[in-house]
């Protein structure tokens, strides 16, 4: 990675070394699943999801009890070329809805028993005070990225280290399973063009249609990442500045939550195309973070799947969602948790006394 | 179908119609989808699911919450064969698992909060009265369908009533959702069988490992599921006909239950390849009762894709789940309630003041 541009303490957390994974627990979790009164592996991914975590939360019995969820939500410059189905207004008034509890994602969290917030990094107007919200503004949105940086070093590293903050607080509060959200209209094209740069594929394989584009709009929106991609160049060859260039604050908030959280040792449950777009970001930054990483789902944004295919991951649900805002992710975890509740409760063939 | 063999009475409650959709009620639920705050159609597949259940309880707002899961218990005469990787024995043992609280299932439907029983229809051995179990066994196991008839007439009346009992007690109960679910060694040969006869696909195309056989012994059950079609002959030609020659008394009293359910307004949600063959011997048999199936996951047992084809089903999970008991069925009820949630108390677009 190029750092001249970049703070020295920056370079250091982003680089931070990660705990690997329990082997010890990981062998002792895999033979308990092959002594449960099932056939061995007929349990298919949620034996993996229950013999992952008990190596990473290295416990006997993983359990899934305390979860948090922060959305992160910021604005885009790059929504004056007019890439989004929805008008910018909609992050705004989408932070209110979360504060509200009307929103998917607090339906969600609220179902899930969940500690929810939001950080709003960077809506165009000032918010009102409301509960939930922090309000940790850095900017009125970001510049457009077809102009100019969508970011200086400076709101960047602000950023990455909103994320980290709310990976120390969860922490602190003993979560065990961190989910990273975001809203922020026009961030598909950002986390789009993001992607290309970082997997090197052309826009027309990962550029979808967002909330909701036609197929006018999803050719437009192809054009304006292409125009981006060109016009930064070479910059975008390292995953750092690639984030200065062409994301958003709430992207860069994910990276740094993504990276905090494997440093942290919290598993971290990755959304949807954006979350992936951030993840894809943290890993190529630091690939040692791999193993704190459970994908959620594959949306129906089109470049997601081939993300997910390019990260070598297997997601948990296919749903056809593509709303963002962590929804996918909540889904997901009572997966994770009936996961821990089999591993943890099964009776073994030697208790219930059942030939195999 | 040929109606000779069976009592006008059984005639008459499987051929019974089935209330239709309320269409209303659907149309309603869809506007409201739309006018949530979200792109329309991004919570995908959870968005049909709060349509069609609303349509179904005919309610503004539907809703999970009393869930009966009840599992069918039988052994197979044609465990004789040598078509499984377990031993027959191993059906009562899981049984008196089921009634300690120690298998997948029991872990599952005591985190579900659901009501749990098991209904055993013919072990091979008597069992000794336990909790949770109602003794009905018809029979020591089904004949070997290789050399007979699985089962009399007489036999299998008893066992599609059987279905039909536990979902007019559910009915009684006030159940939101049944989950019918299967133990029985022997029975994804018998499942496989059932399927071939009522697709007229080969053996090879649906036989899979079942509880874990190697290639040979795959092999060898595709060879048994062959002459056992060869044997039966025409009498295949018809779905009840072909469930007295080639079922287990488990997949009767599913194929009862799922019948039953539609009949009686009760959503259904079907597990995995045994499940899915009685829901595929009640489709034929019935085929309006299609509405009230909801199809929870695609299992890894290699025949259950196909099928799942065949009926032009969409499964809401693929999680490499082979293990049968109604343990898929389980673990996508969360996906069920959530999206009850998420149609009941999202805001609109004009309760949050969201642009759109």
């Amino acid at each position: 990675m190029s750092s001249e541009n970049y703070s020295p303490a920056l370079l250091q957390f982003l680089k931070a070394s990660v705990k690997a994974p329990n082997q010890v627990i990981y062998t002792a979790a895999s033979q308990r699943q092959n002594c449960l009164t099932k056939p061995p592996g007929s349990l298919g991914k949620l034996e993996t999801l229950a013999i992952r975590l008990a190596s990473l939360q290295e416990r006997q019995k993983p359990g899934i009890e305390n979860i948090v969820i922060r959305v992160f939500a910021a604005d885009h410059g790059v929504v004056e070329e007019g890439i989004s189905a929805f008008p910018q207004a909609v992050t705004g008034e989408m932070v209110k809805n979360f504060s509200a509890g009307g929103a998917a994602i607090t339906v969600l969290a609220k179902a899930l028993g969940a500690d929810f917030g939001v950080i709003n990094l960077g809506t165009i107007n000032q918010l009102p005070p409301m509960e939930k919200v922090k309000d940790q503004r850095i900017q009125a949105g970001t510049r457009n990225f077809c102009l100019s940086l969508a970011m200086t070093e400076a709101q960047l590293e602000t950023a990455l280290l909103a994320g980290r903050a709310v990976v120390l607080e969860a922490k602190q509060a003993g979560a065990d399973l961190l989910i990273g959200g975001e809203m922020g209209i026009g961030n598909t094209t950002s986390a789009s063009a993001l992607a290309c740069a970082l997997m090197q594929q052309p826009a027309s394989d990962l550029v979808g249609k967002g909330t909701g584009l036609d197929d006018v709009g999803v050719h437009h929106k192809i054009e304006v990442v292409e125009r981006a991609l060109s016009f930064h160049g070479n910059l975008l060859d390292n995953p750092l500045s690639a984030l200065q260039a062409l994301g958003g604050y709430e992207i860069a908030a994910l990276v740094g939550a993504t990276l905090a959280c494997a440093q942290e040792g919290i598993p971290m449950l990755v959304d949807g195309f954006i979350a992936s777009a951030a993840a894809l970001v943290a890993l190529q930054i630091n690939p040692s973070i791999l193993p704190w990483l459970f994908f959620a789902h594959c949306s129906a944004e089109a470049g997601h799947i081939k993300m997910l295919e390019y990260l070598k991951v297997d997601p948990l649900l296919n749903l056809g969602m593509r709303l963002g805002e962590a929804s996918g992710a909540a889904v997901a975890v009572p997966l994770l948790k009936m996961a821990c509740e089999l591993h943890n409760n099964m009776a073994t063939f030697e208790q219930a006394g059942v030939s195999h």
